[in-house]
């Protein structure tokens, strides 16, 4: 079995960042959403509050997962909120996803930090590979007020 | 009637704001959970990414909103995190939440950033509230992975 590597991504890897963020969108059918560029990318690749960790065999790219801090005003300490988890078809049922977590998880250890993020709950996939790593699952309820939504509401700008 | 002030609080608010959140975790019996102190939020209100809101009546204070910036991955933008609501208990049912959301909005509306933010599946007030308001809800999984739990993965550190 080949050795996977993973480590933290830097502005270096925007493209490579960028590209499989395009993919993971696309087999969501959301690829219209990702806005965002690759000078975009350098820029949060920059930031020590965003974490990318690539996982790659070969120098190629397998997948990665991005992630948060942020503050936790109930506690003043932070959290890591887990952006996205993304394993290129490829290298699909091969353990990466779970090696990305782990290794998301050795990133939080120091500091002690949570890991949240959320998930759809017609999921179940993601929802028992979660729970099979121990995270605790909850339902929730998630409202989101776009600007559109919102400018009803307030004098003309 | 009398006229509701809201403003944008600063450090010297820290007291005001660690004792609402307090009165709003013992409401929803999670008091044990909040931890911070009010250097904590001192430093936190100084910060340009931690928005609170304050609503005050002749001075008293009536309730708050509480909400993070942070950065959007899939655009390159950022988008307001909403944390809490609160409204005192002598406040309640005179409108001041809403009008804590619409302030919240105002922030919001010149970069153009979407409010985002979670509830319980079982709390159907907060659902009609945030629906009247034109946010958008859908139902979510949640994980939470804490430090305990993600320990069992790693060697020890």
């Amino acid at each position: 079995m080949n050795k996977n590597d993973i480590r933290r991504a830097g502005p270096d890897d925007a493209g490579l960042v960028r590209e499989m963020l395009g993919e993971l969108a696309d087999h969501q059918d959301e690829g219209e959403f990702v806005l965002v560029t690759v000078d975009h990318w350098r820029e949060l690749l920059g930031r020590d509050d965003v974490i990318v960790l690539l996982a790659e065999r070969a120098g190629e790219g397998m997948g990665y997962v991005s992630a948060l801090r942020r503050p936790y005003l109930w506690t003043g300490g932070e959290v890591l909120a887990l952006d996205d988890l993304y394993v290129r078809k490829a290298f699909r049922d091969s353990g990466v996803g779970r090696e990305l977590m782990i290794e998301l998880a050795r990133y939080a250890q120091p500091d002690n930090l949570t890991i949240t993020w959320g998930m759809r709950p017609e999921n179940d996939q993601a929802q028992r590979f979660y729970t099979r790593l121990g995270a605790r699952l909850r339902p929730k309820v998630v409202a989101s007020w776009a600007p559109t939504s919102y400018a009803d509401l307030l004098p003309p700008p």
